[in-house]
C-alpha cells in the first residue's frame, strides 16, 4: 500500500456555483496507478464544500434553496462583526456539508453510481480559485 | 497495510426507512482479519445517505422530520422537470447528509459508542435495492 | 505504510460549546512520524459532531443558530418517551453533522485552510468528557 497526492485547482463564478469534479478525481485515480484503495477528496478552506449529486440543472438551483432555507443570506451574523464581507451564511453552509468526502475505488473505478456526480459547491460571495487535495490510499 | 473491499446488500422498505448496518459493517472487518484500521461505508446513488445515530424509534421519526424542514416534499424541485419522478426532495436530504462514512477500528472492535449505531437512509420514494461498499484498511 | 491510534479527551462546558481541536490533531500527526497520509478524527457518542470552520467568536454563535433552525430545542422529540432527557434535537443536530471528518496532510502537515479549524460541537444539554479517536494511516 502507498499514499499518492494529487491538487486539482478550480476557478469558481461564485456563489452558488456547483463544479462538477469527477472526471479530475477519475484522472487523480487513474494517474496514481492503483487499483483498490480509498480517495478523501479535501477543499482548504471555510466557504466551500464537497458532496454528490445527480448532476442535471434542477439539482443545482434545488440544493442552494434548501441551503437558504437553513442558512439564509438576508439575517444577521455574527461573523460579519469581525470581517464585514457579508459571508456569514457561506460560513455557516460550508460547515455544515463539510470540506471532506471520501470514495472507494475497486479495480481503478470509483463507486459511484450512474447518476451520483463529485461536486465541490462554492458558498463564497465571489468567485474563488479553490485548492482541492486529492489524498489516495490504496494498492 | 492492506485494504480489503466488502459490500452489504439491503432491501429498503421506501421513503424515511432507516436500517442499521452495524452488524453487517462489523462481519466485514472480522471477515478482513484486520485490527486496526479504517472502515469507510459508501453508498452508490444519489437519493441515500449514511450517518450514526441512536438506533431507537423515537430519532428514527425525528429525523426525518427534520428533514422535512429542510427539504419539504410538497414544494417545487426543478428537479422535477427533467424525470417527473417526485424525489427532487430526496435528491437535495441526500447531498446534505452525504453519501460516505469513515468508522476507526482498534483491536477489531468499531470505536463506536454504546448508543451509536450506523444507518443507511433510505430517502427515495419507493423500496430500492442498495448496494454498499465496506472499503476496508488496515493491518 | 502503518496505522497509528491516538486519542484525544476533551471536556466540554454543555450545549453549543464549540472546540478548537486542530493543534491536538496536528500533536498527534507529528507524534506519528508519519509524513504523508491521512487522519480521521471521530468522535464516540450520538450527540457530538465534529466539521471545519473559522473559528471566531461570530461564527460560533452563527452556526449553533442555524441548527437551532433545523432542529429546534422547544418542539416535540419521539426521542422524549424514551429517556425523558430533554435531548432529542442534540442527536438528530449530531447524525446531521455527523461524527467523522477524514483529513489530509503532507510533509506532516494538514492540508487546511488558513482560517479553517477542525471542531468539535458539543450538542448535548450538559457538560460532558468526550472520548476522540485519531486513526493516522500514512507513511
Amino acid at each position: 500500500m502507498s499514499v499518492i497526492t494529487k491538487t486539482i485547482q478550480v476557478k469558481t463564478k461564485g456563489e452558488d456555483d456547483i463544479i462538477d469534479i469527477t472526471d479530475q478525481t477519475s484522472k487523480g485515480i487513474e494517474g496514481s496507478k492503483m487499483k483498490n484503495g480509498v480517495v478523501t477528496i479535501f477543499v482548504s478552506g471555510s466557504t466551500a464544500a464537497l458532496t454528490t449529486i445527480e448532476y442535471e440543472p434542477g439539482l443545482l438551483s434545488d440544493f442552494p434553496k434548501m441551503l437558504e432555507r437553513v442558512a439564509p443570506k438576508n439575517i444577521d451574523y455574527g461573523h460579519e462583526k469581525l470581517w464585514h464581507d457579508g459571508n456569514g451564511h457561506s460560513h455557516v453552509r460550508a460547515s455544515l456539508v463539510g470540506p471532506s468526502l471520501t470514495v472507494p475505488f475497486c479495480n481503478g473505478q470509483m463507486m459511484l453510481g450512474t447518476w451520483q456526480q463529485i461536486v465541490l459547491l462554492e458558498l463564497d460571495t465571489r468567485s474563488r480559485e479553490r485548492n482541492l487535495v486529492l489524498q489516495i490510499l490504496g494498492e
